[in-house]
């Protein structure tokens, strides 16, 4: 497999999460958001809609949506686990998951960034109020099942996507202790050596002390 | 089961289209989100996030957040399948429904709306142009899979997502035959009666002639 995706794409790091949790192999192909490179003919050609990450299958078939993403190699390797066993669990992990995916996230990245902007205001302004409501309802959301992670005492879709949100909140200036639950479950996930090797950090394409 | 919710709510709605696709009863609960019931103090003790709609199990547990009430209802309730057997078209189904769930809507809903308004921009302008970039993305995604629905001649959990979504754009003044994929499938959906019952406009708090 291929990942294109790009260090500090949250939804890239998502994805680079389970495979790492997963043990399988890709290789590594960065796409320079700020370069524009997804909006380049090349990347356009296997991402219609130019976002980040793609997953290019061995038959080079490809999947996009990190969250789509994440289920296919649920069900396609389903050992060890990003999912509870139990039906009402497992459904818990995927709300904490889309109150990141699709309440939280999607105010943030660099298409929306550029709308805020040319809507005449601080687009890190309203970006971080976004996240502020974003964590606000994780967090009050996370209370009936967390345990050392956000549903139980495994990782879940739920700390994927947690551990990337909190990574952009301090982009952003916001302070994660704020959230004691959300700040001690990041911290039990990056104990574990798949999300410390996912971490934007570590990628090839990494850019120390960017902001 | 007992379904909060609000007859326009685009999430709302794709989880009545599932639970009439599987057949399953359940008690119509409607939340009024002009009024703003959803932040008063009944609601949010069933959903400290106040969003719509929460699915209260018969046990008296709650899940919100539609995509995670569809794979729920999908695992308990397989059959009729809103989803493909074959694991890469599930992941496209979920990646369709992905483009419109967490790369569309959350640019709509009246808490984006609100945020709009006060940053000084005409909200429903600001909002159209994120529709219409939504949908050109879903339009484009789906062309290596659309059949009689958006993957094959099933529905799946992206027409779900799509045809709450085709109405919404119409509220925003956008005419939907832009897309003409999308168009025809939206058809081909609400031939289905688990799509005509659905409805928004045949819910019991629906208001005639609602702007």
């Amino acid at each position: 497999m291929k990942l294109y995706n790009y260090w500090r794409s949250s939804a890239s790091w998502r994805v680079r999460i389970a495979l790492a949790w997963k043990a399988l192999p890709y290789d590594y192909v960065p796409v320079n958001l700020l370069e524009k490179e997804n909006t380049g003919e090349a990347y356009r050609a296997l991402n219609p809609i130019q976002q980040v990450p793609t997953l290019m299958l061995d038959d080079g078939r490809q999947l996009s949506q990190s969250l789509a993403i994440l289920e296919y190699l649920e069900e396609t390797h389903p050992t060890p686990p990003l999912l509870p066993k139990d039906p009402y669990l497992r459904a818990r992990a995927r709300q904490l998951a889309e109150v990141v995916n699709s309440g939280t996230q999607p105010f943030q990245n660099l298409p929306t960034l550029t709308v805020f902007k040319e809507a005449g205001r601080d687009p890190s302004e309203l970006a971080a109020g976004f996240i502020r409501r974003g964590l606000d309802a994780l967090a009050r959301s996370a209370e009936p099942t967390a345990g050392k992670f956000l549903v139980g005492d495994a990782p879940s879709f739920a700390d994927v996507c947690l551990v990337p949100q909190l990574n952009a909140a301090r982009r952003f200036k916001l302070d994660v202790a704020a959230w004691p639950v959300l700040a001690r479950v990041e911290e039990a996930c990056n104990a574990l050596e798949a999300f410390h090797i996912a971490h934007a950090d570590r990628q090839p394409d990494a850019v120390t002390g960017a902001k």
